[in-house]
């Protein structure tokens, strides 16, 4: 283990402008006082494995959904009622999964959380992740130690391992280092595989009777860990801003020489989400997304001939260049593929070591190559000889100085539940949190359908610069999340507000002729709603390369 | 050829905040009225290559160094002597090398410069690069062609293609091309290959008593187009920046993960100016300079044991990652590569696309992990397994939106004349300018030595984030610049305040003891500069890994 791990170090100019940044609170959980209540009972996406999980968490699952209160609707609490006096709380907070820039605000967040409510309240970072778990090597955290971390990329805090609360020994472990240091609450940031340990895990610790709760915090760049309740993961906005960025260069690259075609491989685990959001900040000439090769249940060949119609399309206006976005997940959208995977490669910590080891876009360009050479002889093609160029960004994006965004999102995380989500069972086994994919219905895919002609053929690059962290640009917000925000929150408060107009139009004493026109149209939207809420099979057609 | 090349394009928010941002001119060459004074002859810096160039380059050799004077030195011109009507100017500019940031605004700054001088003056660009020169495809530079291109990345405004003006036919088509079109100036933008052919092309033009002069200018991130009086290329500030983002952003995840040694190879050509900015702005653990490397003559197995003496090093301090830089220009400057990649690879259009074919990377990742594995098994190393990961940092960064800095410096870089450099002399065939290497006596490496441990011991990395355009860090130069930056012009300004006190002091009627002081000074300074004179051969000592 790294033994200058949570030293104090020397910031540069940048970094030290960020670590004087304060992140911005949302309204509900600003100030000491916070209120919040109870909303219905945490359930899975997919009514069908509600059972399945239910049997697994007897003692976590359909915990009440948890709503905190903005200032205005506050209902005042005479100050008698308002707990003066809260016992010291004792917390230790571990990485348990791969860095993801914003990954030190959690810990800031949550440090500012506990010491605004109680100055004795502790906070106890495991340091090297998992294993200072396991062997209880702990660092306070402090103001000082805080100091060159705020706001500050990377995990080097307190450093990772091994990354896995898996096996009885583990568990174990973990049980005796919390109840030996006598903590109330063990936060675990993390991914998709370190967030299902923490399900498991708080599981565990409430059939054992332990008092630790344990929570999970969404942190990984993949952005998979998202749903109704949680926007997106911590990180994600930052390495989709990096990574646009240099697929950006890469494009004004490409358009400047006009020769080569570019294959792109994104990191981003299993889904497609960082794909999808860096294509539609880039505008690079294409993108396939797993999600959309997994409904279409497209072959190799048939993804091959799909880009090798993209590069005769543009070749026919004069275009011999390009660049193609591959997400690292896409190999495992791929039927053939992923029965391969399974024979050859290794069962790593989670997917994602295990995608990243796999040179996709190498495996592609050498396919769309061998087939533009094939249609050339058959004087098919007759454009320019086919000239890739492959590229990976991984890690260079996954250190960076986390955006503004990030940084605000991180410090209030603390505030975000570990919670389950679904389809969350895997038929042998213990159940599991499966990533979130693109929703192929939803308004962000919508929109990158339709420009993708234009993507494809009208080099509409798009070049969104650097991370700024002053200026006009500093603010910007995720592409996806902007489309997406009204989705789910926004149209519950608008259905709420048409609800509130009908009770108030429909009281008693309104004519007979608009309560009769109310029923019919209130039996009809029941209707439509009984239809809809059958799972649709209905296959969408593949976004189009051409 | 791309048929949207010089297209509007629609920019992004912070494309168009760069678009209204105007580049500053130094004083000399701000407003109409500039004034000039000629200074002494160009000449070679090695004055043994002085007879070979000026016997290859008769008509353009030797020309008087040009001047610009500041403002406060001006001196008062009668109106009448002041030229108004100048004819019209007709100037052609290509873009001939491979994209650097802030290409476009040598572009701009030429075009508002001529149209400053007199508004019927034509700026002519060349569409498609060399290509375009040769076949007179032209595009007339107006506002509204500009208007999408000022401050922006890339190439593409005009394109480049094949990057040659060398064979009889070639420099045939140019010359007929500029006589067609009768211009007075021919611009061509470019690196080391584009500057020697300028060079080439501007003998030839003259010999034959064309009218219209060629002018190199020095664009290309390699950095390598350097010497007193031209401080860098245009585009190195920004390359560097993002590179040193990217490897800072490596380094975090290393020292994060506490695994993996990231093996990071650098664009930059034969010389290792990007490798030597870079490991001054990110603090990486370990940088070879191709420079230092053939100074000392290392085989690749000495490379080897170095960067394993390096990793032993560091794992009997419980640290098992670390980052390793590596310029592409390396695998040219150890002499046994060198004759291997002699027989091996096709030569091409200049040395950086033979080089950035070899993954010099994975070589020296996979000879150090044998090495590791070997010393291992010996029991010489007892450290974890060592894991490599290779990275190579090219086009991403290629392509990026200039910092302040290049805007500034390309939009001021019409005024700079080509001129010749040596040692530029090769022994058989035309004189082709060399790059210029890392002055081993200089300060900048200097710097770097007196860091060298530290860096591989104390993960002493450095954040300088990505390129901020508005706020406290805009307007930051690179590193070497500013610590080379005194080294020519302000000593010698510091030279001529000493001469002129020696003057004033000296005057008839002073002290016999004061004169002979001075006289015995002055001729020991001058037996000191004759030894000096002299090269040295004295050997370095290579910088200290361990």
């Amino acid at each position: 283990m790294n033994a200058d791990l949570g030293a104090p170090r020397e910031l540069t100019g940048l970094q030290r402008r960020r670590a004087l940044y304060q992140p911005v609170l949302p309204p509900c959980i600003q100030g000491t006082r916070i209120t919040m209540e109870f909303g219905d009972s945490t359930t899975t996406i997919d009514p069908k494995c509600a059972d399945i999980i239910a049997q697994a968490f007897p003692h976590t699952f359909g915990q009440k959904l948890v709503h905190f209160l903005g200032p205005s609707m506050m209902v005042p609490v005479p100050d008698a009622q308002v707990k003066r006096e809260q016992p010291p709380l004792r917390v230790g907070v571990v990485f348990s999964g791969r860095q993801s820039p914003g990954g030190h605000n959690v810990i800031w967040g949550t440090y500012d959380a506990l010491k605004a409510q109680n100055p004795c309240n502790v906070l106890l970072g495991f340091v090297g992740g998992t294993e200072g778990l396991f062997a209880k090597k702990t660092l306070e955290i402090t103001d000082d130690v805080l100091l060159s971390y705020r706001n500050q990329g990377g995990f080097d805090l307190l450093g990772r391992t091994v990354d896995r609360i898996r096996t009885a020994e583990q568990v174990n472990a973990a049980m005796s280092t919390c109840c030996d240091l006598n903590l109330d609450g063990l936060i675990i940031i993390g991914g998709l595989t370190s967030n299902s340990d923490a399900a498991q895990l708080a599981e565990t610790f409430a059939e054992r009777n332990s008092k630790t709760k344990v929570v999970g915090v969404p942190v990984t760049l993949n952005g998979d860990l998202k749903n109704q309740f949680v926007e997106t993961t911590v990180g994600f906005d930052t390495v989709c801003k990096v990574n646009s960025q240099l697929i950006s260069n890469v494009c004004l690259d490409a358009v400047s020489a006009g020769k080569y075609y570019y294959f792109v491989r994104l990191m981003g685990g299993k889904a497609s989400h960082v794909a999808l959001e860096c294509a539609l900040q880039s505008h690079p000439n294409m993108v396939i997304l797993g999600e959309e090769v997994a409904l279409s249940k497209l072959t190799l060949m048939e993804i091959t001939n799909k880009i090798c119609d993209g590069v005769e399309a543009r070749a026919a206006e004069g275009k011999h260049h390009g660049v193609l976005l591959i997400p690292e997940g896409l190999i495992e959208s791929i039927p053939e593929m992923y029965a391969l995977m399974q024979l050859l490669l290794h069962q790593e910590s989670d997917n994602s070591a295990q995608l990243s080891q796999i040179d996709t876009e190498q495996l592609l360009a050498h396919l769309v190559q061998a087939e533009m050479n094939k249609r050339m002889k058959e004087g098919k093609y007759k454009g320019r000889k086919f000239s890739p160029v492959c590229h990976f960004f991984g890690c260079q994006a996954r250190g960076s100085v986390p955006s503004k965004f990030d940084c605000d999102y991180a410090y209030a995380m603390v505030s975000v539940r570990r919670h389950l989500r679904g389809p969350g069972a895997v038929p042998v086994g213990k159940p599991v949190i499966h990533p979130s994919p693109i929703d192929l219905k939803g308004k962000s895919y919508e929109v990158l359908r339709e420009k993708a002609s234009s993507f494809l053929l009208d080099d509409f690059y798009s070049t969104p610069g650097g991370i700024q962290f002053e200026g006009p640009g500093a603010d910007t917000k995720p592409i996806t999340l902007t489309i997406e925000e009204q989705d789910y929150l926004g149209d519950i408060k608008i259905l709420q507000d048409y609800l509130d107009k009908l009770r108030i139009l429909l009281k008693p004493g309104c004519s007979r002729e608009i309560l009769r026109a109310a029923i019919s149209s209130i039996e009809s939207a029941n209707d439509v709603l009984k239809v809809m809420s059958v799972p649709l099979n209905a296959e969408l057609p593949l976004y189009n390369f051409n």
